[in-house]
């Protein structure tokens, strides 16, 4: 599981930081999360394949989130596009896209299909037999989600050595794998667990952006492996928290630590900060396991 | 006047290019021409005072020449702007910028003024004191307008020494600027001509992208200093030309020529070319005073 940080700071493109959007590559998927203006060329930097990205998940409709997607649309046609793209968004993100291409007299020519949510409680909104991705409703200024991305149980291990041991026949390799116990060519039931190694550990991701503290995803989010949450300010602006529906880095920790995940991942920094370390620092109090996101930086899990 | 290229290259943003923006600079406005994806970023990296922007001209509703517009207006209310903001373009721009502003619940706290064009007529779109400026209607695969800037006839200048010699008040100065005649001290009739020189040359520039050949933008750009004229290909993709609605590099200078402008800037490359040398080269065979529009550079007259 790899985390591609695009773009990791609040507000408006600048010229050495981008706003928010990230690839995640788990189970050979390569998910598009928040799209601000300006990702397709930090893709492009990060020499991410265009070709890829089947799925584009929006948290929220502010631009910092979401203005790089009709120029990422447009480009995917340019580039001859032939294969689907699915786009999990809030209400209106379709209208707004459409609305785009029916000015320009420009439409796709692959299929663009929207999956426009709605929901204020957690559901899955894609899934296939390797992967499950849930929305985290948080509380931001406008109808906004998180997302979940789950991998399934994957299949038993087989263990060569023992399965010629016990004398079973190949036929039976898949149901191995799939958990059940089989019968050998001895007539002999086998036990499962004598011939198959345990699956390899489900991976997670918790996505939370933009969002005020909201103690109530932790339900969620638990135990995740990786949470990347918000966090715009430092303790020391707390009071413009609430007003603008975002977290401080501590309040990020502190839903770390409830939800006891195993690595929190900072970023949509206020622009007001120039170093920022200092968010490492406050959220290490609470929380150990702390990391930063940089535009251009990724994550190995 | 300087004309500042922010980005020239058709198509979408690249890693080393940009799709269209420039500022034009004339009698101390700052015109913002075409703003595709990055312009915010271009503008800070070519150090331009965002607050002088006050008015902004776009030319049609393909992505590449305007999709960084929304994120550049709602910049602008992160950065307190009060002033007026004008933006002039084709019909739906009100729509689809408003649209955006109800979907992420964030309204301007300066007032944003839409003057959308529908005309097939060049028409004045703007004027002051200073300049005034028209619509040169291109022919796209969707409307679309270049824009003729124009600054309009100075005050006559005051020859200090002659007035004096003639023995004319001062309370006439202003009638001698505007360029009538006066009578003097001695109750005779003064001619114009014989105490104050000629206003300094009217400077004008014309925008043309995107356009195939159109030869009747000629007599409304006829004689214009500088004209900038879209070149995305050169002549041997010529027959891609009119199937896409664009130019060659040979066809903008036969409209310079035939225009009898004073310099051609080419521009609106497509990104197939390695060198846009080759297409000064093509223009020059045509038509001697060309130079090539590269982002982040600048042209003074």
């Amino acid at each position: 599981m790899r985390i591609n940080i695009l773009g990791c700071y609040s507000a408006t493109p600048r010229t050495f930081t981008n706003p928010t959007s990230q690839v995640l590559e788990i189970k050979n998927h390569l998910f598009l999360i928040d799209c601000g203006e300006g990702t397709q060329v930090q893709l492009r930097r990060n020499k991410i394949k265009f070709s890829r990205i089947k799925h584009i998940f929006i948290s929220h409709l502010h631009g910092d989130h979401y203005f790089g997607l009709a120029g990422l649309i447009s480009t995917f046609r340019l580039l001859s596009r032939e294969s689907e793209l699915h786009v999990y968004g809030p209400k209106g993100i379709k209208e707004v896209i459409t609305l785009q291409m029916k000015l320009a007299d420009s439409w796709t020519n692959y299929p663009l299909l929207f999956h426009e949510l709605t929901s204020k409680e957690s559901e899955l909104v894609f899934e296939d037999e390797k992967v499950e991705v849930y929305t985290i409703p948080l509380q931001h200024r406008i109808y906004a989600n998180g997302f979940l991305f789950k991998e399934k149980p994957g299949n038993r291990k087989l263990n060569i050595d023992a399965i010629n041991e016990y004398k079973i026949d190949k036929a039976y390799f898949k149901k191995l794998q799939q958990g059940a116990d089989v019968v050998n060519e001895e007539g002999e039931l086998v036990a499962n667990e004598e011939v198959t190694y345990a699956p390899s550990k489900r991976k997670s991701y918790a996505f939370c952006s933009d969002t005020a503290y909201k103690e109530d995803i932790v339900t969620i989010i638990k135990k995740v492996d990786v949470l990347y949450h918000e966090a715009t300010f430092l303790e020391r602006h707390e009071h413009l928290a609430p007003k603008t529906k975002h977290s401080t880095a501590k309040q990020a920790a502190q839903i770390a630590k409830l939800a006891d995940v195993g690595t929190l991942i900072l970023g949509h920094y206020s622009t007001r900060y120039d170093d920022i370390e200092e968010f490492r620092q406050e959220a290490s109090e609470i929380f150990k396991k702390v990391e930063l996101a940089d535009d251009g930086k990724y994550f190995e899990f």
